[in-house]
């Protein structure tokens, strides 16, 4: 596979190992198919209840065949044993197609592939100081049936980030074509209002990321009223504080908002300290 | 290939007879490619050029690396020869990705697939009766940057084609979360008002139809206004005609819409016999 060295160190098909994809496979015809991006530290995949939680959903929505997602669950976690870090990657696919066309025949058998990467190099300043981002002229659709998946259908995500690129922003802002605000090209948004952080409902489109829903979860743990709303580039610009999550960064503080600079504020640095524990150590995560 | 035998009939990977597809294709991680499906007859590919254009437009919006879609031309020539009749889809992705992620590094080499189905068992009553077609309660997202281009995002479509499926019918019809008529599932709708005939424009969602095209090219020549506009349910409603058409089918009258009997009419004859010598042999193809 050209490049693959590069990029992979392991990867199985249907528990395969190296195994290739069948030219016929759904998920190439149609991007008919979920995935969840795992961060693994000490051996062990994190929170990985949650993603595979997250893809039970997603079966159930897409009308998937029913896949095992205990030997899935098991198959990540051996992929992760042995390494420091990585990043386990997971696609579920709808599988070969038993015809063509969009239709679905309902006798499919879903293809499950597992990769796992090395963890990418990071810049410590990220989690520290903070980083650059800015709004997107790109909007994102709105379609009620996939939001919130995390579905293999990302165009919009690649061209959003092509955007980022083009503008060297490190994360881009993403507002739907309603106007609403949603997210991140690859992370989920939180505002600081006062004493409380408000994120977007994401019931038109985005993402529902597993670090999203931790960080939620162990804000209302420490007493800080979370609030999930529909926000405006308004609810934007008037915030205190704003900071992105994604399943492998866990917090990072947004330092400049389309250049306009924002100090990455107390709500943003107790929260870091209330998940750290969680990220440096699978062992410490909660049921 | 699980299945593929009763599926396909040849398959090409970047010019390799039964080649397989690499799990890091970008295609199978976010439907990052766009694909024609191409009608062919006596031997050889219909409207060629048109399916070749619209690929062409849609690597310049989704900056794929720039395919050498002559050579991908004469693949589908070679692919076409020596058959009656076959439906050949061709599938061009970003190719195997340099990196994890969404971001487009720019060293992406395409990967182009062409795959040879046999033209799959019609029912003749469809084109000389019609077919019935009801209005779908999924509501199809809107991102003008996607809009109109036949790319490998589909997941819209697959459902819609599954409330096909539950509720017996042929076809759906299509609305964009905005309310506004698009397309059904798999063809282009026309609606006929008096001596006009009318199209939604997609601009927003949908895909611009090489039969579509065709259609509205030959309609032009015989003198009968075409129209290319924001068009309602209520349009819909009081259309005296309406047909469907596709790459393959080439036009289909309507003949129930959502129960209500709808009589073919002239200007849909009309409209099939201009088409039939160019549906029946592709040699008679003008430039």
């Amino acid at each position: 596979v050209i490049g693959a060295d590069k990029v992979a160190e392991i990867v199985r098909v249907n528990g395969v190992e190296d195994a290739t994809i069948s030219y016929l496979d759904r998920g190439l015809h149609f991007g008919d198919g979920l995935f969840e991006t795992i961060a693994c530290r000490q051996g062990a995949p994190r929170f990985l209840p949650l993603h595979l939680e997250r893809l039970a959903l997603g079966c159930a929505r897409l009308r998937f065949p029913a896949p095992d997602l205990q030997a899935l669950g098991a198959e990540i976690q051996m992929l992760a044993q042995g390494v420091d870090r990585a990043i386990i990657k997971a696609i579920l696919t709808r599988g070969v197609a038993v015809a063509r066309g969009y239709g679905i025949s309902g006798t499919e058998k879903a293809t499950h592939i597992t990769i796992r990467y090395p963890w990418p190099s990071e810049d410590p300043s990220a989690m520290h100081q903070g980083v650059q981002v800015g709004t997107l002229t790109l909007r994102l659709s709105e379609s009620p049936l996939l939001a919130g998946l995390k579905h293999c259908n990302r165009l919009e995500q690649i061209l959003a980030r092509a955007e980022c690129s083009e503008r060297s922003l490190v994360e881009g802002i993403l507002f739907s074509t309603s106007g609403k605000l949603v997210s991140g090209t690859m992370s989920n948004l939180f505002l600081v209002h006062g004493s409380a952080i408000r994120t977007p409902l994401l019931d038109r489109c985005g993402v529902t990321g597993v670090m999203r829903r931790v960080v939620m979860r162990e804000a209302a743990r420490a007493g800080i009223p979370v609030q999930e709303c529909d926000l405006s580039e308004a609810d934007l610009r008037n915030a205190d504080e704003l900071f992105l999550t994604n399943a492998r960064i866990g917090i990072w503080p947004v330092r400049s908002l389309d250049e306009r600079p924002m100090t990455p504020g107390p709500m943003t640095r107790h929260l870091q300290e209330v998940m750290t524990p969680l990220l440096e150590d699978s062992r410490v995560e909660r049921a």
